[in-house]
């Protein structure tokens, strides 16, 4: 898969991130670590350098593991000496870096389940937690949001951190709608499954009911499922273990998110509706999973407590699995915001050039490091990707 | 090039359309032509049957032209008997039916430029006509709108005829814009072209970028462009001519007019603010070219009463060139409106299944038979094709 | 298939050839008819021009086919000036030419079969004759030829004509070997197929087991079978009928070919023992059938007698089918004969450079021009393919 | 490069044919180390099982080196307790063993040198060996070889080991020839560069002259040569280094040996005439190269003796550079002897199945373990693939 890089390569990649656009610019006398690195460990910054070609960064032998950990050593101590004499243009740069290396912790973990999932020996990258999720019930509330007109996207003065992509904030006009207080579940798509959803072509855009056509009859599921003996299963960090049909459906590209919810009756929302619906029924304290690998790790307890509250007469339903479960599909295709500018110079190529062809996920997921993501946050893949954790949130019409 | 199907298949399937939509559910009695056709004439309707592959279309030598006009006429006579007997619901398929074959009207003449392109004979279509463009100055002016909220989309009850994808009317907020007069030149396009503008990676979208690498160096201009001895040439229906500079800039695909754009200083416009800057800044007698095959065709004469009327005191500009000239590329990628419901039944493939991957065109083309395009019509193609008539209008931010 | 060219583009191929091998080197003033068809109508000649490219043939609406009827006429006019002028160089290019269109005679019916029979419609190109072929019986019976030195390959002094790959005579030594009276019928590689020829990998060529892979399950079959409803039919000119199971089978690759010699215990022959037999072994007067279009027209009676012929106590058996039946798989890659040398100058492209990655065939087929084939003639086609009139004819080893 | 394995996998891919070609089947009691390693490290032996697919390989990241140290030791400890009731059948088993871990000890070099060479940083393997070879003169001088039969090939009876494809011993006839004492250098084919050899198709066989066009214009020489600034280099395992002029020429395809070749007035020797006037021809005691990893490393002393051998009025000139330095294309595709048997069983397919679509080198290199090649030894790969060490050594038709 040509989206895939080493473990080795992101290690490398984010040192020479806060080499060439903090070190070099901002650090008098810095002194480069090796020239030849810039080719090999840009990733797609056409204002500094050619790239080394991305489907080939699996066959680098050299650097070995052990060079780069000697190259990171070299700038983390550049970058500590900085810190003494850091400026607001310094520091805004290494908040920057440092979101960006949270980008490449969750990249690094997607990567190696799939790296891991294509090995027949299928190896687990940790233990199974030992958790009971036997009192999981299915739950679908909705939480409901009138017409209006609304202000979305970030302000820098007002946050602590946002990418350019988040801003201007600006008005939006939009129709009531409602919206689902949780995630659809590997029950709920199995039954989509096992009702033939993949085979008719009328629930599918017609781009993906070609890209069901190219998948073998095995591969008619989300991307880590498979069936032995008649029985599912599904890959994670975990190793290969039976199917948990309470979980969050996981790894659905955009096309399976849209047939499933056109199946269901339903439809995606626009990121405008999920931006505005969880700045209005976001829980005053955000129910946050006991930190983990995969969605399976969430804790039982804390899903149980909140189907409590839900099933009590709710005078204001909240939505739940926000920021730390799954990246959930919006049918908004990913776009400037009215007003946009990038970035000045290269660092404009960070989110601006790849808006068009992708679509927009919302959230934040279980991999996600903390305190990286918000409600404003726009994370992007073409309409055919399903290695990142992704999850659908149903959306519906006032009617 | 896989779009492209032979004339004598459009012929065929706009009849296979007629038969299978409108006769065969609503004529009693009416007897298949040849049961066969079926397969081989449905172009992408999954509900009905499985398709003959679209790049095979070319290798059909049979049936025959001459058996295809007899399949045209048993059905012709078929409607002209079903007009006698018809009904709302007759009308409204036969009005659709109508609009379709007014669509591949367009497909035909497209399809046909490109296959007579590839030949090196470069064979003309029909003559050239001969026109003094001498006189026409290129003009860059602006109409403005305000901010605030508008309603686009069409209302079927107020319509002669919608699509279903341009309804339903609905609710936008705007923030203001200024929006061109007149679309892009040929010559200010040579001027992008001859200032490198093929050639910076940071001009372009990431995919696009891709797009202008694979391409070889001489196709890196627009799609019917070709250098000889150092000067251009363009290839129309009327042959291979000289490049004429005055015309507006055709074939381009949307990283092209993105490019363009963002090298001019400017952006392409939403398709909300291209449909409300067209409602409000429409002249009231649309100025119609003497219609013809290519933008070329357009009278001088025309273009240059509208100068005189721009570089008059205008106290209310008009946009112009809008629904007879080219398609314009706006930057929204095709997407459901709010609240919208496709056609019930098999017709509902026949829009909205493509809602996705593609960006919307406003307008309409010299191709396009007239009277069949309005403000409200929505248009839409990968943003790699640019086989259609496609044309750039500028947008800009107030500030 | 990249292979399958237009009918008109033979005719007007075969006619650019006496245009620039004849006419424009050897007739004094004789005027190009159109010097963009070099382009166009070059096959494969470097040292004349680049050529069109081949897959594009059939995008080639103009010139029409009435325009290449005038070309044609225009260049048979100059041959026949021409030929009360003719020396020995101009008849030997001549008779270059009347058997290079020989051999285009052939592929256009070949093409015109593949275009039918991908259109499913399932065109007849012409009746079916009524044959009676039920008193055929499936004989195995072989020549035997002893090991010694051999002479083989064809010396223009003593041949009406030959292609330069047919030389140098040259000795070669033959251990002993025997080879079949008969081709391989459809019955017995029915027998093959449902004995599972197409599953087991150590029946095939490892590149064989490959491109068996790559194949849908309904095309592990011979090229124009197919089955319908549990029984089997075939393609042919006549359109399509069922199986004839006592018909020569026909359309199998080199892969195929050589997988089934393996399964029946045998193997397939040299063209060196081709050739050999073939000298010692064929009949005085060869076993014509009436010329058809198919191996299915060979008359059933021509067969019968050979039958009743081998079937006696045959003193000195002969080998039938060899010349007009089918063209037969040998085992030895097309390569230059010792001593070799290409025709000189861009006529040295005809044969020579076609040396590498393709096999050799021996005969003629049923829809080679009679008299056009001998018993030294070589034809070569790439492993893989199967849309020439291929088929099987058996060898051994001795003891 | 699909055909590029790590050296990982070569390790655990030759104790996996221990395994199963040895123990499984002779010891009794044998403990298969890990039952899904068949898949994994199955190389192409259908008979025993699917293969993973080759071109995945680098993607193995599990099991690990060390784990892949710990399969090979428990093999090496069942192979040595076997060893000592090994019987005939035993012995030929483990002889075969281990000639194919030889192979597997070339390809790991070979692949070691392409990934290397594809890395930016040009990693050396090992240090450059400081030899002088500045008094190497180019010598021209060619064996005469007269027509008559001769016998080739190899039977097991008088060999200490040989591949099945080596027998059986036949006799052949040849027409007389001559054969270049050296190999071509480095010097001459840049003479043949450098004259614009890639250019006109004439040289070129149709396949190679496809395979020059889809060549970038930088990668048209042989395969590890790179000219920078005007100057030429060659990447080898001693890194990145001009190159040397006085060298075999090695790291091309078929196709430019078959150039060359036509290009000098010269042509490749069939396999045939290559093994006769070596048995005929080679030095008493053959002519070592201090070993090494790469023709560079023949020590410059060797060669000199032999030119003023040659240069001496030599009344029996002998072969050089025959079996260690390096691979020599021959004309002839890689087919099955007269009469040729294959090993029984899943071992048959280790040589036969790839009897088609490839040619045939003969010699070995300065890279083949010591012993392990001879006279009769028959490599093979495709006319495209040049990434072995493979060089030219021209013949001549006498006359």
């Amino acid at each position: 898969m040509p989206n895939v890089s080493p473990v080795k390569w992101h290690l490398a990649h984010t040192t020479w991130f806060f080499e060439t656009f903090l070190l070099r610019p901002r650090m008098g006398g810095y002194r480069v670590y090796d020239a030849s690195f810039e080719y090999l460990f840009n990733s797609y910054y056409n204002g500094i350098s050619e790239q080394f070609p991305r489907h080939q960064r699996s066959l680098l032998s050299r650097p070995s593991l052990a060079e780069i950990y000697q190259y990171r050593a070299h700038v983390d101590d550049s970058v500590k000496h900085l810190l003494g004499e850091a400026d607001n243009q310094i520091a805004t740069i290494l908040r920057l870096g440092l979101n960006h290396e949270q980008q490449h912790q969750e990249l690094m973990l997607m990567d190696l389940k799939y790296n891991f999932s294509c090995n027949p020996l299928y190896p687990a990258f940790c233990d199974t937690p030992s958790i009971d999720s036997k009192t999981i019930a299915a739950v679908r509330g909705s939480v409901e949001v009138p017409s209006g007109i609304y202000e979305i996207g970030a302000s820098p003065e007002n946050t602590r951190f946002c990418f350019d992509n988040e801003t201007p904030q600006h008005k939006i006009f939009l129709e009531g709608f409602k919206l689902d207080q949780y995630l659809v579940t590997n029950a709920e798509y199995l039954t989509f499954l096992e009702d033939g959803g993949y085979e008719p072509a009328d629930l599918w855009l017609s781009d993906g009911w070609s890209w069901v056509q190219q998948q073998p009859a095995e591969k008619r599921a989300p991307l880590y499922w498979q069936q032995l003996d008649g029985r599912w299963f599904e890959f994670s960090l975990y190793g290969l273990n039976p199917l948990n049909l309470s979980q969050p459906l996981c790894h659905i590209n955009y096309y399976e998110a849209d047939a499933y919810a056109r199946w269901s009756g339903c439809r995606l929302p626009t990121e405008q509706e999920w931006e505005v619906a969880t700045a209005l029924c976001a829980p005053a304290a955000p129910t946050i999973p006991s930190w983990g690998l995969h969605p399976s790790v969430s804790s039982g307890e804390d899903i149980v407590v909140n189907v409590a509250a839900d099933q009590a007469t709710d005078p204001a339903p909240v939505l739940h699995q926000l920021l730390n479960h799954l990246w959930q599909w919006t049918s908004s295709a990913y776009a400037a915001y009215p007003g946009f500018n990038p970035l000045s110079g290269v660092l404009g190529e960070y989110n601006g050039k790849f808006m068009v062809n992708q679509m927009v996920l919302r959230g934040g997921c279980c991999i996600t490091p903390e305190g990286h993501t918000r409600s404003t946050y726009r994370n992007f893949y073409y309409p055919q990707e399903r290695w990142q954790f992704s999850g659908i949130r149903l959306a519906r019409n006032l009617t």
